[in-house]
């Protein structure tokens, strides 16, 4: 009997981005007079808000006063940003969500790392491919490998998730989607909502890009759809809505009316958080809060508008010299059809050679992600154009 | 087949403190006139001292500004706050810890809660009794309650936890402990660390009192004792250090020589806060690097004197009334043998109706814990010593 969790040996290689940025340290310290430009990582670049950053100066000042000082909060939140978080993101999308299900976290990487303590380590889960790794790996480290069931996106599918083929349990999903910017239209959403009532399967709905959507027509919580309050838990996150990637909140919704085996859903994760997990810093909930007052959710919204002129920068600039993408619509991440062959991790490097460009390579996210390359709109606009400038010189 | 995870139905009963909250929530609407004494969950009072204020305001500056902003950090922390801590918690005490051994959480709650995805689910666990129900229940969430081996902690063995019986993987010990406020001197450390490199089972040490230690010969880390480097994981936690209840941040220590199974568990902990965390915020982790400065660890420790003082209030008050009482020597804690009977959660009821004081009654941390109550350190003085006199007052 071996006392460590040898699930760990089964993950794949080391985790991605830190590949990557062994790659690129590399490649500094080799060529430290190149300019490099990091379309890679999904990281922000835009500082904080005018509102946020208020609101975290009047929470420090409350912090340092003895008559104003909080202590510990509540595991799931403060009300203030439950309640605010309900008000923003579901009521005016007319979904029936109340504050008691908005469990407040310091992450979506947590969250959607965490959802799966509350199933069985048999359920079988169905994970898509290509996909955020830590999907696939937070499942491989509880040693569910051997059940998970692989949903193919690929460009025959329009990147779109087909139904499994055999019967699983819980079922993750990510629209707008993380690597491909594919998303999810109200028709796809209603289909998966009645295949999981249908086949009692959870849906675990990855959404942390909603504030991207553009089209009018696209849902931007699955709870839009009817019944998805019996079958879905949603994940949203400040990182990219806020650019609060350096400053960790986020929210899971777990409605209270979702049960499988008779356990209300609700309850457990309650639970979850609860027993492991102590609650989000009184400062960083009132910055959140601040997102979503008139004020901060314009200047967010700016800023948002903002990346998504580079997504269309690099959308429209890489098809002007004749490449494939995908994405960048209504997501900040552009999905390039890779010219030639489909080493996508050897482009990285020539990539990054050639134009000093860093992007990351399609294969991270998959088998079915061999063969593109993921560019992301985070970057200051500049060094967008400049970037696009530079892989049209470069003539691959 | 169940989907669900059917462990969380073998937790004892709802979490200690959330039961306690609602005895409280009824006596306070039944009583509104009562002038109520928290002297129960272990959370601060005193608001954060003035070095912390001034860092979280700069570093809250720095993010609104689009040179300084920072968005994702390191997974482990922040260079600059894995050195302070070593050079703050480690090196006085001749403790060989490197940087890249510190990884920087958001509590440790959750570093405690999540150790243990690193070992087997068949792993034996050994737990003291009575304990922090963290330990417990994340076990238990895993599967792992009919591995449990319980290690009394009671008047007669000096509330000190003896060697398990049978074979053991993974020993969580706690000192200055919660919920007795015993300490494990240099000799008892000495024992267990022999203990661990002779049978190979790896300790986890939870030191997050650690700044409450008055006793010189008290080691302040596990570390001082050769050999724990081969045995030992130590946390340790800002939130009674200086009162980060309520901004969150703690780390652990896993040194890159502990192997078991053939596995480096300084690299499968690196892995997991990769896969499953994303770091603490950046104007936290300032926060925290001022409390290490000189003139923060003198403000800080000024704030621990104060509790301390609380500690000696309520142990000699106690004493004075004649009643047994350990701990708070050397720990916030005061652990009350009960005057009548063993039912200490009805006595928190009666001391609650009689006195309007809210304690933690010794069962809520294990059977052993029965027929005693823990009170804390952690009131403002005037009200530590308004409830003496009320305990005193009232004669059980």
């Amino acid at each position: 009997m071996s006392m460590v969790n040898h699930n760990f040996s089964r993950l794949a290689g080391s985790y991605l981005f830190a590949r990557m940025k062994d790659e690129l340290d590399r490649f500094k310290s080799a060529h430290p007079e190149v300019d490099v430009i990091r379309l890679g990582i999904g990281d922000v670049t835009r500082p904080l808000v005018p509102s946020v950053i208020s609101a975290l100066h009047r929470a420090a000042d409350e912090m340092g006063a003895p008559a104003a000082f909080r202590g510990y909060g509540p595991e799931q939140g403060y009300q203030f940003l439950r309640e605010a978080a309900v008000r923003r993101e579901y009521a005016p999308y007319g979904a029936d969500i109340s504050p008691d299900e908005v469990f407040i976290s310091d992450g979506a990487k947590c969250d959607v790392g965490n959802i799966q303590e509350l199933f069985s380590t048999d359920a079988r889960v169905a994970i898509c491919d290509p996909v955020y790794p830590v999907y696939l790996d937070s499942n491989v480290m509880a040693g569910r490998l051997d059940n998970v069931v692989y949903l193919p996106c690929r460009e025959s599918n329009g990147f779109a998730p087909e139904f499994p083929a055999g019967k699983v349990d819980v079922i993750y999903l990510c629209s707008p989607n993380n690597p491909t910017g594919a998303v999810l239209d109200r028709a796809m959403l209603t289909r998966w909502v009645d295949y999981a009532r249908t086949t009692g399967a959870v849906l675990l709905y990855d959404s942390a890009y909603s504030a991207y959507i553009r089209d009018p027509g696209i849902p931007h919580t699955i709870y839009e759809i009817p019944g998805a309050r019996e079958v879905a838990i949603e994940f949203k996150s400040f990182s990219k809505t806020a650019g609060f990637t350096g400053l960790r909140c986020a929210f899971a919704v777990v409605p209270k009316s979702l049960e499988r085996d008779g356990v209300n859903l609700n309850q457990l994760w309650f639970r979850r958080q609860c027993t492991k997990f102590n609650g989000v810093a009184y400062i960083v909930q009132r910055a959140a809060e601040a997102v979503y007052s008139d004020a901060g959710w314009r200047e967010v919204n700016a800023v948002i508008d903002y990346y998504m002129e580079n997504a269309e920068i690099i959308r429209t600039g890489l098809e002007k010299n004749g490449f494939t993408v995908y994405g960048g619509k209504n997501a900040p991440y552009i999905w390039w059809k890779l010219p030639h062959g489909a080493d996508s991790f050897g482009f990285a490097k020539t990539l990054l050679e050639k134009t000093g460009i860093v992007g990351t390579p399609g294969v991270g996210f998959g088998s079915c992600g061999e063969g593109y390359f993921r560019l992301t709109a985070f970057g200051e606009k500049s060094r967008t154009v400049e970037a696009v400038r530079r892989i049209a010189e470069a003539k691959f």
